[in-house]
């Protein structure tokens, strides 16, 4: 299968915070915040594969910064790193100062979804080739990040972690 | 005021089309699609005036193509001419072959939006500097327009909207 | 096919504006109005036409008056000319002051929708006949509304568009 | 205070039943039009009284007939009676076949309503004077309602419910 | 059919009051919590049943007390009576103080949904057997409430209502 | 600050899976199923501090299973471990079969909330106290994820997360 680069299937998603999807503090809600990285990152899965994609798991998001009402909020996701059947997407998640124009970075988050066929079994997808630094950073986090998942759920022993024990023992 | 570029303040809303936004066809619900242009052409004006912005007018929007259930659907729009305190803004909408990856133009849209300070009252916007040529195509025509909606509205002869009538007498 | 009267397919809808349903100045969302617009005018079409009707194109909406958080809005859609397969639909939008009971005009809307058959294919609807004074108004600036859409769309030379021209020239 | 007709505060919503309103037998889900009706019977409340006016309770609702995806429905919704601070809203709903346009009655609903200042207090209400004679059908039944509702809740005694009493007595 | 207890088909929805639900009074909107119930209440009645099953009617509704912004608003619903193929079910609401954690009621209500096969048909539901002494007292009421509804429907003669007359005559 | 047991704030929020949330398989949609888990989880954050608690972190969901539309969803939310400011929330998602009424774990889900006080400062939670077997386990767990999630973040040295690395280790 023809390798593809991140840039291929980067997806942005840009909207508004508007009243009905805040919390009682008057910023964006994590409930809606989470659905909305999981329809960029879902698109991003299905123009990677060309196939119907499924959220498998959602594996670390980060809300360092609130989301006030009002807010322009970009939404951007990219694969990261693929694994056979399932694809690693990486999402940054921007908001944008109205006066100024300047962008911060506000939330980060890791997902993983599966590439299925019509009956739904996963079926293989194309790898991917990381081109920038912050791409190729991310790549190689991927395999610690996965064998962690694997050793969480008991599917793999901590030994057989090599990339993620190298973390501990160097 | 500093004028600036079309490419400056440029929106992309891509996004799923899930079962609760589909009309009786199994197609997106034309509410919706009219919704989802109006956030971001609504970011478009924000970006371009950094002021709260509002809705003006809707000039024309035209739904050549059914987008059906599970398209990804692209919403782009860009500033394509400034009035002092108004600025319209152009909509163009693709959606997305998921197998092939091919994008096709579904439909296009131009909104109107007014800026206004915090108590409501409008304000001057920057100018706008076409660079593309369809970016200059849209800015010629968005004068013949202006005057076509005037002359609607009975706010301007038909004899004084000069651009409009040359179309008609050539 | 039997002519009818726009009276016998004027659809009305009043309902509220609820805070889910608002933009950061507290007032109707451009969008949400849009849709509601778009639903009244969709039963007018097939109301009219007893058939599948779909959004063919919005030709002007033009947003006078912000509609505050909290108003009785009423949506009230008529047929105002047909053309073979489609049907040019008027939308009147009132608020109503709660205290006082008087309504107001707060915009005004033109939709176009084409009646369709089960494949999706356009099927000839009844023809309309003007009653009152304002609604033969809306049904002679029709055709010139037509005309000027197929100008702008290249699908008429100018010098054909009689009823357009005739504005412009006497 | 004067009196008013229950025709100077009828209420008319007219909408679809799209795909996200549904239930999984494809009718319309309950508890969305439980919503609609509420919402149209508190702006027939509004409108009589001129006041905010808050749900009190929900008499009587009956449904007997589903709703299918796709349809047009019509709730529309009248004041019944008033009594001091609290009015019956009587809403009917219909139906309307798309092929025959004919209107079938779908569901009728009975609910209360106060009337508040701007702190939350119950204040007084204009009386209602029925003229049909459907209103003043409902008109009379309301006051045997309301004492079933008091007898109900405990707040008055059986033997005082006289116009209740007689129901099973003669 | 095996009769079942009311604590076998319990069913409970803790859930917020986020902005976008709430009246302009900054209250969850009746609309709203009546679907909330509906919602409990259809999944205690398919609990109870294990098959498909319809809001027959809602029989009474009160709302005695406001549920702010921001609540926790706990919905319980538990069948209350069986008769045949329809069942009664009882819904408790409570709202929950963020400070002192105490739990006060907010409203009650009743609902009457009918089980039903694939083709829509009603179809007997297993009797209920009622425990506590509130459910045994719902249990006794609920004749009467079955009573009343068909009297004023018009389906049985005050004569008849045995129990219900019973109420006004003792 | 007076500890307190997991099942002082268990939080249980039983819900339908309606066709306007679900995906193109027709099973929930992932950002939906997100939102759900948030508000509940929130809502235990909640109880447990008696304070205002805004989402810090998603650190683990897996979807193991799809959820059809139309089914029954319990989500489940407990306090597993307290660190000062923060509550790790462990989430547990349970769908139902409507003939048999067995239910089956379908995903499970770890989010971290912080308490604020009115001005959005974090603010010290009561302890934990965890009573039975699989509320011990995920307490100590706990740990490892924090110090993982510390060291993912570079907030932490590989080696000094003391109970991470015995893991890797031993």
């Amino acid at each position: 299968m023809q390798a593809k680069f991140p840039s291929e299937s980067v997806t942005t998603l840009t909207d508004l915070v508007l009243p009905g999807e805040t919390n009682p503090l008057n910023n964006l809600f994590g409930g809606e915040l989470l659905a909305r990285m999981d329809r960029a990152a879902s698109i991003t899965a299905r123009r990677h594969s060309r196939r119907i994609c499924v959220t498998a798991s959602v594996n670390h998001v980060a809300f360092n910064r609130a989301i006030p009402l009002g807010s322009v909020v970009t939404v951007e996701s990219k694969v990261s790193r693929t694994f056979n059947t399932s694809m690693e997407i990486f999402i940054d998640v921007w908001i944008e100062d109205r006066e100024s124009g300047i962008k911060n970075k506000a939330n980060e988050a890791i997902y993983t979804f599966v590439a299925v066929d019509e009956t739904g079994r996963p079926i293989p997808v194309p790898p991917i080739i990381p081109e920038t630094d912050l791409e190729k950073q991310r790549y190689d986090a991927a395999l610690r990040r996965k064998q962690l998942s694997l050793v969480l759920a008991g599917k793999m022993k901590p030994n057989e972690a090599t990339e993620l024990k190298a973390l501990f023992t160097e």
